[in-house]
């Protein structure tokens, strides 16, 4: 991995776009928390972490079955939920009933923020247009946003473009939809993958490692061979370099 | 003109859409004073009221063209820029050169709201998600919401969905993002046409008049015959009526 030396002048930067889950949100501990709700008020018991672990490894799969047309477009919520009719009977919990099933697969929606998310936010919104570029659905984004004080000026998603990331369409269709050329654009997220597709768009990006996404001495995606035009520690650092 | 009585169960309402030119903004007032502005920087002599409503009345005639085919999806930048090239010569104004031209265009992205907009939108925002739905493209709503601090928690636009309002697809697709059902959505408007199609689209409806939308004693477009489930004095007064 390496950060592009000197940086780009953050002048250029005009708007910047996120990735959501892992990137400005804890989505495994969150899930985690949803769980043991779910087991204190039904008497369910199960490995949460594992629940969680399941759930979000059958999304990269369920967007493929997508964009390879085996099935029609269908947004996150309606991929969740797939994968958690799946998954529920491998973990003992075909028992829950449907009212229960379409509130947890909205845990997705509650999913809390990494602890310098509003702040950093808060502070890069003040010189520049600030967007989610998700996969996520927009009705998941907004409830999101909402419930944590997100501040975002726009959500975008995926969906709106119709198509899911690292489809270059997506990151594309963002700027376009912003006003502005890729290049003044900014991409931010803790996966190199995503960054590499919005490098490839002619977007500039910003790498944030979330070293527990896949909970404390976890997976992380690997950066080898990964160039980035900013690399910071949280969204707080991000503005520090970004708003010096 | 008749408001429901009784009025629906405000709980009803999960989201509310927003019609943004005349409604939350007041675009004449706004588009004289960047005219103002224009003639002290450059010398340059017009009528600005007669400028702006000429600007405003080629933008039904516009939209009109893209929905029946003959201009391509023009985004209303796009489509501002027209009717801009169009009129300057009208008001000898032709003179005036590329980039202040385009500068002028963008008078759009910095219309002021109504004084009692920020106040109502923030108090409506309590209670349940905000989005505009506007057929402004979203950079133009996304600057204007910047700029005048306008609280939205989703940015909507006809640019998203690929049609002009009053096309039934646009209040549909609105309502479908924001995960609703349409009659859980209520449209607010100065407009009883695009309230009207709203209805039709199954949203409820909350009609605004603007007495002063085409300047003080100006034309406003007539209620008779219409229907719709609220109607206020301003936007402050529809979040008395819809948070008691």
């Amino acid at each position: 991995m390496s950060a592009r030396n000197p940086a780009p002048d953050p002048a250029t930067v005009q708007a910047m776009v996120f990735d959501i889950f892992g990137t400005v949100v804890d989505w495994r501990a969150s899930l985690i928390r949803e769980g043991q709700h779910l087991q204190q008020r039904l008497g369910l018991q199960a490995d949460w972490a594992a629940v969680a672990d399941a759930w979000r490894a059958g999304y990269q799969p369920a967007m493929q079955r997508v964009a390879r047309g085996e099935l029609p477009w269908t947004n996150i919520d309606g991929l969740h939920r797939l994968i958690l009719d799946e998954l529920l009977p491998r973990f003992g919990l075909a028992s829950l009933p449907e009212p229960e099933r379409e509130a947890f697969n909205r845990a997705w929606h509650r999913l809390d923020p990494w602890p310098d998310a509003r702040a950093g936010l808060t502070r890069l919104k003040q010189r520049r247009t600030i967007a989610t570029l998700s996969n996520g659905n927009v009705a998941l984004l907004v409830n999101m946003a909402k419930r944590s004080g997100l501040p975002w000026d726009a959500v975008l998603s995926a969906e709106i473009i119709g198509r899911y990331k690292p489809d270059l369409a997506v990151y594309q269709g963002a700027a376009r939809l912003l006003g502005h050329a890729p290049g003044q654009v900014l991409m931010v997220a803790a996966h190199p993958s995503d960054l590499r597709a919005a490098r490839a768009a002619g977007l500039l990006t910003a790498y944030i490692p979330r070293p527990d996404e896949h909970g404390p001495g976890g997976w992380m995606e690997s950066t080898e061979g990964h160039h980035f035009d900013w690399v910071a520690r949280d969204l707080v650092d991000l503005a520090n370099q970004l708003n010096r």
